[in-house]
């Protein structure tokens, strides 16, 4: 699915050898952040941007930048730079994010609402196809024309939603819970937002959200007092 | 204030003279992922790491890890490791986040509410003093003991409170108000959860949250299958 990147005499070429079957687990986590700064970047109306620049805004040397687009092509135009879009495309469609995940959410408190209540969402190509608390004053109410059902009929609406994806937003104590049900019911990846260590087969890729990652980024900066733009 | 490493004679030293006075972004951004994998260690009893599990732990390859603690000081022990206690101690005080950060949240939406809610800020020493909305339904009432107040009165209860940083959880339209509050009310630094870029004048560092980072990287790994541990 994945094309190596082919130097062309004469042109400088990096040195391993890509493998189109494995890409590191750090690249895929970089190209998360790339394909959001492409995106704001198409937004604030750029159209081409040099590696440097990229490089910069996504707060990675070029040399790393350059190499992991390599796993995807040859995108770069000698001299000009990336093309925003073409690349945005092209590492979409390697990657099969051209496409719509269906998401299943387990516990609606405010974080939860709030999730439920962000318009983009379905932009991005996440679709929250059903949302799960087992609070017994919740079950049965509508939130954002969807009905909240206990996660007892989660596999059974798993299945009959197309549901990929689930997204836990409970307290932590039952965050294990939640991973329980989505891994019976046979979801391929979890995000948890709960402050919770949990416990899935390993097949199943989790990430864990956590809120405090950026409050530490600016603490830190705002100590040294010596950040880049 | 921070140390640079100094290699005793006979011993493999970074190329690079590190400068104590300029941390670059990206460093400064993985060690908030480190200082999180070191707590997160400690708390599952993990008392010495190798650089190398260190590094796979967080993502990175493992000469860029040694190289970013390398601006700390010299942690590592050869043939060891590193001490999981002792490297978070150092880099916390080395940075200065071995002390409390009065916060400022405006915005007690969902989002914003959960923020309040959540039990882990204090003992990661952010303390969320005060907490604005300009609905007029919301002010005057009460959350996690704290008086919702108009953002007008964030300027004196800024100075009065010794608050340093800002956090948005405002609709996107309202994120660039709650940020002119804020700098007008001195804050050092803000974290934007708004879905919306906010301008603020360049000595004042913005973290920008973005939900759509976990899902993307989660999405990649289920479509590729291929993810490391």
């Amino acid at each position: 699915m994945l094309k190596n990147s082919h130097g062309k005499p004469g042109q400088h070429r990096e040195r391993h050898t890509m493998k189109s079957e494995h890409i590191p687990k750090a690249t895929i986590g970089r190209l998360a952040v790339y394909i959001q700064v492409l995106e704001n970047l198409l937004r604030d109306g750029t159209e081409v941007i040099s590696s440097e620049k990229l490089a910069s805004a996504c707060s990675v040397n070029s040399s790393q930048i350059r190499k992991d687009l390599a796993y995807f092509g040859e995108f770069g135009v000698r001299g000009v730079g990336y093309y925003v879009q073409e690349l945005i495309t092209s590492i979409k469609h390697s990657l099969g994010i051209d496409r719509v995940w269906n998401c299943a959410l387990i516990g609606v408190g405010n974080l939860g609402t709030a999730l439920l209540r962000h318009h983009d969402f379905e932009q991005r190509g996440f679709v929250i196809k059903a949302a799960f608390d087992c609070d017994p004053d919740k079950i049965g109410k509508e939130l954002e024309g969807m009905e909240i059902v206990c996660p007892t009929h989660l596999k059974n609406q798993a299945k009959e939603r197309g549901i990929e994806l689930g997204i836990i937003t409970t307290p932590p104590d039952r965050a294990q819970r939640a991973a329980n049900h989505l891994v019976d019911a046979g979801i391929k990846g979890i995000v948890n937002y709960a402050p919770a260590r949990i416990n899935v087969p390993p097949h199943i890729p989790v990430e864990y959200v956590d809120f405090f990652d950026h409050l530490y980024s600016l603490a830190f900066q705002v100590t040294l007092g010596n950040f880049e733009g």
